[in-house]
């Protein structure tokens, strides 16, 4: 199997993109990734599109073939991937598939959302489509209200105060407002999240991200190639996919997800990294508290100690692992689809020493993109 | 590239599946391919779900892993992709790809579509949503409408009578009459076309195929390995997928599609076949004058003579190219997501020699899966 490098990434605005239409946010990403990467349209020889909620949410699908159509990628094979909020980061494996394999030598990956022209309860429709439908679906049970459970549980388990879990947001807003891609871009207290209007308990608005439109994408091929395209090509050196369980009650305790664990292992086997080599991750943090359980899931720190590395400063610039130096899901936004991708061009932007909170001569990074109730995973390890 | 090969396919009842959840129906059809491959849900390294409307017509997304789940494919990769009516094929493809790049040894691949639960505006709803609802969509164009503009147009260039047309529903249907699995098994004349209800002028009821429920799954594994588990395994020789236009407009003349065009060369030249080598065809008829154009875009028949050989009886069993001997999508139903990977069941069975209406000695075989508005198509040929 090729060693595959990403020559080029560009991530659109995250938030509300009004009067952009999602075949128009797509294109953007698309065409800047291409742009990014010095490529012509012709010589990309297939296109793999995340996307969670087209269908649902704008009423469009074959949604990658009139992408691929509106920006001049005649021909070629075009396909959407859904596998929730880690439809971005499937996209990315099967084009690192196809070229790792031999099958192709220049795939255009991207991810897209557009959700913020729909109605609340329509986005909130969309979302718990996520879930099994004939089991947690029929609960009730929306996403905020599964991470209650998991908030819930993991605070009875390792005694964590409301205010530790609170400081995620905190942190991660701190980045954010840095960040001018993101959708918000302002800091919060702990105070402020604890007060915030209370969604389902114990979970707070300023607990969970929001909804949100965007699209990122990036350019694949074979490393042996990439020098032709660019100073900075930044290898895929290992990407993992994992399918977990489909409601809470599969669950054995609600402090862990195992697709995350296992992700985590076949990606860093395959890259031949260890925990101490990663200079810088980008995890998916959906909710406050999520960020806690993955950032142990993945490794990092013993099960019920994340938190306590998050008060010590260990997932900052400068600790031990700074995990979302982009602000991410919190500051970001969570355009669903294009989530993994968005992530996908913040560790390249680390790798390239262009982040907008550089994490001084970052070398390896690491992404984490986690959909539904932990029923997909996919965890990836970029290099330079 | 290692040669790949079917070693075990299912499908289920097409039509209206009450009482059967879109998760219970691709359970059934994946259950059935693992039990024909004599294959335990254990050695299964990767799945594929073709699927187009689950977030609109059942409010089901992340519907790969939740079925993966449930039928115990444990932690491995499961993704849902979507290409309109072409799902099924792309997701053959996406197998295909893993299994000949040495990536994986065994892939499941399957396709669904749960349809007649919703009303009739709800499901027309979300068949419009297969075209760029930005250009097409917003005219108010429906499927029939876009065929009924195909038929306007060949009949005026060529000639081609109402009568010859509707004698494409008369052999598909006389077929379908032994096919246990299709939703309509009762003949038709040209006179119970041309006098059916009018759709879209000159479009007529039996030129149309009906929305329907089924799921249909095969098992792939390197073609080296399949005699472990078959006696009769059947080679997938070659593959294609094409992204074509997104509209009307777009086309210079509405008589052809250039995507199955291509399709079928690049599948061909793979398969190193000529048309003269395939035993038997299933085609896209999603509407009676779209198996005469395939026809002819496919290779078989000059364009402008396809309606003659169908008259001349060169589409039927014992003539030059036997056109859907399962009676196609107008005896079948078109269950979007599944109906490519329904082209697979009828095709693997006739190259068993076991289908309802057999080819004689039928050795290889050809699918021809065509998506939206001629925005996508896959074509496979299949070799015992």
């Amino acid at each position: 199997m090729r060693s595959v490098s990403i020559i080029g990434t560009h991530l659109t605005n995250f938030g509300r993109l009004d009067g952009k239409s999602l075949k128009e946010i797509a294109a953007e990403a698309c065409v800047g990734a291409m742009d990014d990467a010095k490529i012509s349209p012709k010589q990309i020889e297939e296109f793999v599109l995340g996307n969670f909620a087209s269908g649902n949410l704008t009423k469009q699908e074959t949604v990658a073939p009139i992408v691929a159509n509106a920006i001049g990628l005649a021909n070629i094979p075009a396909t959407k991937v859904e596998g929730a909020c880690a439809s971005g980061g499937i996209a990315l494996r099967y084009g690192y598939q196809m070229v790792t394999s031999g099958l192709r030598n220049f795939v255009l990956v991207a991810g897209v959302e557009k959700m913020t022209a729909a109605t609340t309860s329509k986005a909130i429709e969309s979302l718990v489509a996520a879930e099994d439908r004939e089991i947690e679906g029929r609960t009730g049970l929306t996403f905020p209200g599964f991470f209650a459970l998991v908030m819930n549980r993991y605070s009875e388990k390792f005694g964590t105060t409301r205010e530790q879990i609170a400081q995620v947001a905190v942190k991660n807003r701190k980045y954010g407002v840095h960040n001018p891609k993101a959708q918000f871009r302002k800091e919060v207290t702990v105070e402020d999240v604890i007060n915030s209007r209370l969604i389902a308990d114990p979970i707070r608005l300023l607990d969970c991200c929001a909804i949100s439109d965007g699209a990122g994408a990036a350019v694949l091929c074979p490393t042996e190639m990439a020098r032709k395209f660019t100073d900075t090509p930044v290898e895929i050196a290992g990407i993992a996919q994992v399918s977990g369980r489909g409601a809470a009650f599969e669950y054995e305790d609600l402090i862990g997800f195992e697709c995350t664990k296992l992700a985590a292992e076949q990606a860093m086997r395959t890259a031949r990294v260890s925990h101490r080599d990663i200079d810088v991750l980008e995890l998916h943090d959906c909710f406050t508290i999520a960020e806690i359980v993955a950032s142990e899931d993945l490794g990092f720190f013993k099960k019920g100690t994340g938190a306590d590395a998050l008060k010590e400063g260990e997932t900052e610039i400068g600790g031990k692992i700074p995990i979302n130096p982009s602000g991410g899901l919190l500051s970001k936004g969570h355009p669903i689809g294009a989530t993994g991708m968005g992530q996908v061009y913040e560790i390249v932007e680390q790798l390239r020493g262009e982040a907008v909170n550089q994490v001084s001569n970052a070398k390896i990074g690491m992404m984490h993109n986690f959909g539904a109730t932990g029923t997909v995973c996919v965890v990836s390890v970029l290099k330079r």
